[in-house]
């Protein structure tokens, strides 16, 4: 019920403003025995951080991660584990928020912004905290990514999450040329080397224009094992549609063929099987690794659109919670194109809907 | 947690296969007083029924429904209420199962076909009832439609909720050409007069072929006011993402501009606003009602891709439960496009979301 | 959230007014492959039927059971399984009402019997089902204890249920003259077979003065491991009160030593603990088999009182709903003492909140 | 499902161990507006904090609240409401564990305290932070007291919640003796004068011969409309019973007469009603302000039994965690009645449980 919660057996609850003291999550139902120490999260904070290259925000927030509870490590665990472990307590992790940038609200406070929530979250609650966005701040998603580093050891190593950005402004990237190292080596995650030359011409002039662009991500997890979720209403793919979509400015989601199988024969889009070696081997992936709502064993495959940033700098119609009739511009740091940094944030939504999914099953069949 | 259960304060559980005696669902946490009888459940499951054109499947069920508890009417009642009303107990809603034709399924019992959850249910579960698919079945979503005809008793009549098929296969109607009153003049629910027709010949040849066709559904919803919904991971389109997504052949879903809006700049994809007589008018409506994850007062506008039906006439690779290799072909009376008879399901799954919706939103902001 | 569902990962909706057409209850979360059919359900339906003694009401109720969806044998499973198994679906119970003696409601319609749910489902719905109690009759526990039965299924043989009844008035049994078999062999469930004659007196004075009587039940585990529960609110010992309690009449439950833990020294009241023959054992039991929310190993004990009915015969001060003042008085048929009909319920309550807890053990700790 | 987390539409999750860098809480569905700062929350912790007399733990917590999200006050706010408020979004409340006294665990590490979690949580999780009781110890209840004083606000001024201890050891109160002024004036919040000095005496010589004693403790809410709560498994007093029961220590819980209520008959416990002045008044209040699960208006009346704090100096017989038999003494500083600091932790679960009913109520009636 609680909408800040996220997940069933594996349960993180975020909290945190941008502009208040410090932000983070409770991570709820992890399992003991587990390495997690704040260096292995870090790790993953760092992929997200802001101000890592110029087409992301200029905030400047070094994101360090406390955890204040849940772990534990006397000499015997050090010992055994090599460092920390879980407990299976809840485990409380804690980010400050550092660069608060210091100024006049006043103008936010009153106008409200197309594309943000600052109208609905007034025709909700009445009020809001709008220094940065408040809560529906993408600042919320760095807690997000601390809860994915401790799914991730959920999985455990076997489970290999990537994710990409596929299509930025109407510039899609060759499926052929689809190198995961690529990814590394350009600021935008980018798995098509060529493309990401064109992203970077792009988006220098999408952000010299005080514009903004939208992206298409994709994310994948290799190696989970057929039966995970459930039918019905918790099906995998259900329980993915809600994780990305509940990302900050997404407004689309697909698994596998998504939209595209609307135009195939049934013939094209079954994925037909075969045994070899005693394994089952299916012939193509239109289903994304998901059939009736349970894991097929092959690569779970998810795309989600994300709009483009709705902080312009070009002057939009709009209105004050007073009711007048305005033009607004919003100053400030902002991501040209937020869904570069979505990538990991994405990622650890995955994680989390499979580290819950790998629990559950437990629950749901074993005895 | 559990798997067969939708909503959070407006809360569905159904059970039932497909050729078992009988299905049903249990609606729990509908307000009291609320006028509620079978016929007007029965419009909706009509609306769904097998058999009703050639363009779906042949097999003949009446789907009447009982209503077994939760509604109450004694003379005082019926004279205010013109009915039965609710009494805010569970309200126990079953369908009889009537045409399980008697046949051998010994080879569904043993054959996975491609694109059906026969694989995976086996995988989970280590056995399933196979019989016309079991739970997996596309019947279960009888039980989803007369629950959806509560909720729209929840939400009254100033929502009005609307369904139309805006794709079959490569075929897209011209959105300039929609007519709501079209789609109750075809077996298509299509808007579009003269895509109608197109269809019709295109589903002629799919199904003479023993082939199949996949679709792209719209639903919307007009009156919803601004402020339903929730931040963060109870986002209104996060729920409305899981709902469409639980659908049967289900693949992607979009809000608004959806996957379009990666295409766009910031500048074409703002929603910008106005005041006009004291009521605040959106410009365009990219966003597709949902700001934030909370509604903004425009039109929930929410499409979702169905795949092909994955049941074809046509030969495919397949495998036994036992590790053999086999070619599969499916018999019997099956929908060439199952995306047809999911608009008035994809319509119950977003008049339950927003029903649920507006009873939390009492809770989450009132005293 | 759902007010008529009762557990996490084995949980269990009820639905059913007292003169509706039926009641029953959906099972969500059962695990597959465990042997169930009518006849093992019915065996627990028995022992609460009403109709059984003197010394419970008359109304005459066959309660039989069917069972609608999840379970399935083909020739394959019958010869493995011996019957039909759990196929990990939800499992749809359903009990007739045969008994709705045909009379006049007007009395009760506007009248508040105190004691009765009359005054508070008014106040909270502003109607009510008021034939027979409605939603709030003890029929509703006809679904408890059929959902119990598929529980002892996710048990197993290696787990023991048993409750009786330990004080019925001011009337307790002798702990050190307890028997089990004794319990089986009157029709108060007493294990004591002295205090069972008093009882018998004791109860037809109270019939005939047209008076009633109250309880105390206790409940037992016998094999539940160390290990299943969790710490804080999630506490074994919780989810069994908040059980108990559920049931209708109830006004108290204790764990172990329960309110008497009061009154003890801690030397008094530890639990010491030896190995012998490297077996943990305890050298008293005043935990009830529960700390921390965690079981010991060693039985569960609950017990929970029960207040008198209160349907009586003799007149009580009373209201209208409309704000008259009356004297009503309950004629129909009722149990002198409903504590005795309430032990295969509280027996089922129990038994659903452990078999919950051991599918979430495995989710909570298993990897 | 989340065992750390209690509440549904007002949801607190609780996070920390007795000997880690702090503890906290997150309190989720709080409604906006509300006057809400970390003063008002410090005057319930100082009820609860250690040290405070001799008959309590003599660790010193200054136990310090920080409120870290969910509040917000400009300059507008602050005028208009004198302090900041609540926005609707998570409140993440905080307080630092200062006085962890360093020391030599070796001992607790291997051995099993009688009475602990120790031999449960390893049972569990096969490891344990056993600092302090880590996770088990009752220093998590200064959470729940932080969050009780939110669900005050939620609940307004009208609804009084109050505590008392009514029983220690085997020295009862007097109710006719009742005085709510006197709690205020002993520490052991006694409503009995007479009673304080005898337990004065007898908690002195108790903690002179390290042993402990036991409690009865008795919370109540004035001021509850009639129609909180809910039928069936979500009973107020279900609810109730279960939020008691979390409580360290805690063995049992009744309602209004409770246990007492086992030996009337049904015409002495029968809540009698009349209309005076047009106010519905009760002759007794034998339910304990509670019928079918939902309010009657009378005063909500909760007793809960904590037995004797389980750390004595006395020794017991116990065993290792590696098989040995071993004799153990709890050394330390300890509550030689952990009953006395547990009234305002029931106070505070009694407010979450009644907050949680006041917005589920909106949601289950309102339309």
């Amino acid at each position: 019920m609680s909408h800040n919660s996220f997940g069933h057996l594996f349960r993180v609850t975020t909290w945190g403003e941008s502009h208040g003291p410090a932000l983070g999550c409770v991570v709820d139902g992890c399992p003991p025995g587990l390495r997690l120490d704040a260096a292995m999260i870090q790790t993953f904070l760092d992929k997200r951080r802001p101000g890592t290259s110029r087409f992301v925000t200029q905030r400047r927030e070094p994101d360090e991660v406390r955890i204040l509870s849940g772990v534990f490590g006397d000499d015997r665990i050090l010992e055994a584990h090599g460092g920390t472990v879980t407990t299976g307590t809840p485990i409380s992790l804690m980010i400050d928020n550092v660069d608060q940038r210091s100024r006049d609200y006043s103008d936010i406070r009153d106008r409200y912004r197309p594309g943000h929530a600052d109208q609905t979250y007034d025709a909700k609650y009445g009020l809001r905290d709008y220094r940065g966005g408040g809560r529906s701040s993408a600042r919320e998603t760095a807690a997000r990514v601390a809860a994915g580093a401790v799914a991730r050891q959920v999985l455990g190593p076997d489970i290999v999450l990537r994710g990409a950005v596929v299509q930025i402004g109407p510039h899609m990237i060759d499926p052929q040329a689809w190198d995961w190292d690529e990814t590394e080596r350009n600021p935008f995650w980018c798995p098509d080397a060529a493309m990401a030359t064109v992203w970077e011409g792009f988006l220098d002039d999408t952000r010299k224009a005080g514009s903004s662009a939208g992206a298409i991500i994709e994310v994948q997890a290799h190696g989970v094992p057929a039966g995970w979720g459930a039918p019905i209403y918790g099906k995998l793919d259900a329980e993915l549609a809600s994780a990305m979509m509940s990302i900050n400015a997404a407004k689309g989601v697909e698994i596998g063929a998504g939209f595209a199988a609307a135009t195939l024969s049934g013939e094209e889009n079954a994925d037909q099987m075969r045994y070899e070696d005693d394994d089952l081997m299916f012939l193509s992936n239109n289903n994304g690794g998901v059939a009736g709502g349970i894991s097929t064993g092959q690569d779970i495959i998810v795309r989600l659109a994300i709009k483009p940033t709705s902080s312009i700098l070009t002057e939009t119609k709009s209105v004050t919670r007073d009711g007048e009739n305005v033009d607004v511009r919003t100053k400030g740091r902002h991501d040209p194109c937020v869904g570069i940094r979505a990538v990991p944030v994405a990622e650890a939504m995955l994680a989390c809907v499979l580290a819950d999914a790998k629990l559950r099953h437990r629950g749901q069949t074993g005895l």
